[in-house]
């Protein structure tokens, strides 16, 4: 690896989130990281330690002190290199968990010749040390923020070289490929052909459907990573809002269920059995009925396009089967991909219009009630039921990063190019140049082909502290 | 130790704070703490790896996965007991930092058997097994939550035993005395004295002195745990909402100088030096002019009433130096035991109407201008000369509990009867009684006496996973 990134200075940064904790743990990674510590590390009472003549992965209970001041007592994690995440000499001071605490530790390790780390330097160190490819630490982030099954799955998987070995095979099968044209090139003049042309469009044939099966997988990739984003239209009162807040409510309660693993819901993701959902413009939801009136249909029509799921709410009284007829084919031609649910809301007032049997004419029917809880079970797993039909299974390998896709539609460019080429008969030398193009744009996503900018891109998405 | 509290069960919670970060730490704790990482632990490539043979204190990487579902790749930390915080085998798994991942590996091992830990069981259970006395584990509380160089020391004092070990010498002092009082009373129909009554009185006079010291600390120690509180008065327009922007952003600035150690700052708290100071009323400070107006000026008496520091802001071109005689001295009738610091703002703008040498007459004057930054490292090292005035030495031993206070105001009571006994002659048995109010009273701050009511009161007050 030929980088201006690499160095080996001493970095530091909490590794832990920002505020009150029970504890937070302080990384330090380089060099001087182990001599670092022995300057403000003593045991409890005060007596100093030095942590080189301990092995690694060992824990030591001490006080950080700067000179006379003690900081804190603390446990020291000890990783000697190659044997850390960054493959250099690494200490994780576990603290209490006050900033301000942290903020003086932090401040003394720096006094004492460390800096403050880039954001994510320390996985861009282990990346750089050859501890995980370009797309494993890609997936370090993901993993951070996935906050479904789904999308973790896709993220573990990733971490654990599952999609990187999928690309080195294919690139491991054009080096191959190459290699039998840049032979052809050494003899042209002899005008032999080492490699069975058929046999070459076969295997050439066969990579490009594996790239684009990846590209289409992207699809899938991107709802899982980012939500399924489903559309909830109605008329004003149908009880949008209300059921809105008893997807969202619900799903607040399965996780605040467990003391101290509330997490930030972010407004409008519903997690239903581990499938992430999205629901587009909760803010018109919420909004007073006079402003939805006002925006009217039009407004629905573009939250349909944007979804892959449109739920259509309607209240079971108010509604006759021909109203709800014309409904249907109206939104229809706005579905696009999407799929259509009709739900009935307000089955729990009395002396409803129709029998169950008379909406029978319908498919994808869910009856409700919002504001009593009735049939919220039903719904949510229909939806479920939606996705699964719709996704590729998941142990397949799916791409969920949208620099992944990119670098994997130039290689699809490129690998048609070389089928064209095939079929044309063009000379191996235009051959191998179309090769070179797809064998560089597969290493650009495993890191094996990289430049600093693209580095500094992409580590600087992730927090300090990774 | 006798309490319904104590049992072994196995508590699980995240130990770290909430949030997305680099990694995040889960701590489990009880008999089976080893045995249930076990059956979800394995090597990275999926080997069974059992816990119980390895060293406490080492780490040891690999997966935590339920069944076949790999949920992340983690750092096991094993403590075996009672070399632990909590005296139990506990094991800290340093996961991903994502809230998702954390909330299903502690429900992965809610499932194995352990169960959610409350609030601040972790060191409830170190305090029932020995490991810290009852201040020591209220310290944990404070250190967490210190914000101040100052509240930082004490809390670490306090959690290091000095506070205790203080305790501990003055009931050791009132043992050896109640001893001799006891050793009386067996000879009581002898009519013998074992000890000499000056030298008690002698003794436990200097009991009292101490304790009431430490009751008096208690102002100071207010103080610095919550801030010094100030008040920042004057006319409208004088630049009291720009001082205070100036004083907050200028702290804010430090504290995010450093990357990753942002804190919430809470608005109207400063911390100049490691002096941690409270404006009071930032919000009436923030009003628009015409509703302080509309308060007027019983609302500025109520603000220098709670104060230890009433500024007085005034622009110094808008003044006449019979006005501020007149203002000091409406003022001062107010000021109980706050200080007074006189602030001319505006010193930026030319053509002052009085020479610096006219307003020498006044005593605590500073002269500033918030707006172009001029003088505001005086006004601070002024503030914090101020507070260095009032307070006692802080490596002296500092009061910061309001519990503790009030035991030791209870203590103080109970001595100043056996004084009062010892004036009296009363007989030995009531001096007896006596002791034992002071005894016991000094033995809950320790937690040498005590009750499930009151730990569970304490415990209570600390985060999930302390």
């Amino acid at each position: 690896m030929n980088s201006s990134l690499i160095n080996n200075d001493t970095i530091v940064a909490l590794a832990t989130p920002q505020g009150i904790g029970a504890i937070g743990v302080i990384r330090l990674s380089g060099n001087n990281a182990i001599a670092i510590c022995n300057t403000v590390f003593s045991t409890k009472s005060l007596n100093k330690k030095d942590l080189n003549i301990y092995k690694s992965h060992t824990i030591h209970f001490g006080v950080i002190h700067d000179e006379d001041v003690i900081l804190d007592e603390v446990l020291v994690s000890l990783f000697k290199g190659p044997h850390s995440y960054t493959s250099e000499n690494t200490v994780e001071i576990s603290c209490h968990g006050s900033p301000f605490i942290q903020q003086q530790i932090i401040q003394l390790f720096i006094k004492q010749g460390a800096r403050m780390a880039n954001q994510g330097e320390f996985t861009l160190r282990a990346f750089l040390n050859g501890k995980l490819d370009l797309s494993q630490a890609e997936a370090v982030a993901d993993l951070i923020s996935s906050n479904s099954a789904t999308s973790h799955q896709i993220a573990i998987q990733q971490m654990r070289g599952g999609f990187s070995s999928k690309i080195k095979l294919l690139r491991q099968n054009l080096i191959d490929f190459a290699s039998l044209i840049e032979l052809e090139l050494d003899f042209s003049e002899e005008d032999v052909e080492f490699a069975d042309r058929t046999d070459l469009k076969n295997l050439v044939n066969s990579i490009q459907r594996i790239v684009h099966r990846l590209i289409e997988s992207f699809e899938v990739g991107n709802v899982i990573k980012n939500g399924i984003p489903v559309a909830i239209v109605g008329k004003p009162n149908a009880g949008k809002s209300t059921l809105l807040n008893v997807l969202l409510n619900e799903d607040r309660a399965i996780v605040s269920d467990i003391p101290g693993t509330t997490r930030d819901v972010i407004e409008d993701e519903i997690n239903i059995d581990g499938v992430l959902f999205r629901v587009i413009d909760t803010a018109g939801i919420r909004e007073t009925t006079d402003i939805i009136e006002s925006i009217g249909v039009a407004k629905t029509f573009e939250q349909i396009k944007l979804s892959s799921i449109a739920i259509y709410l309607f209240d079971v009284h108010e509604i006759s089967l021909n109203e709800l007829k014309e409904i249907v084919s109206e939104i229809t031609p706005h579905l696009n991909s999407s799929q259509l649910v009709l739900v009935a809301n307000k089955i729990d007032k009395e002396d409803m219009k129709y029998t169950y049997r008379e909406f029978e004419e319908f498919k994808n029917m869910i009856f409700i009630s919002a504001k009593e809880h009735i049939g919220i079970d039903d719904l949510k797993k229909y939806l479920v039921k939606l996705f699964d039909n719709k996704t590729i299974n998941i142990t397949e390998t799916i791409v969920t990063n949208a620099r992944h896709v990119e670098a994997l539609r130039h290689t699809n460019m490129a690998l048609l190019k070389i089928l064209d080429g095939l079929n044309n008969n063009i000379t191996g030398d235009f051959l191998a140049m179309d090769i070179r193009q797809a064998l560089h744009y597969l290493g650009t996503i495993t890191g094996e082909i990289s430049s600093d900018d693209l580095l500094t891109n992409i580590f600087s998405r992730f927090c300090i502290g990774k």
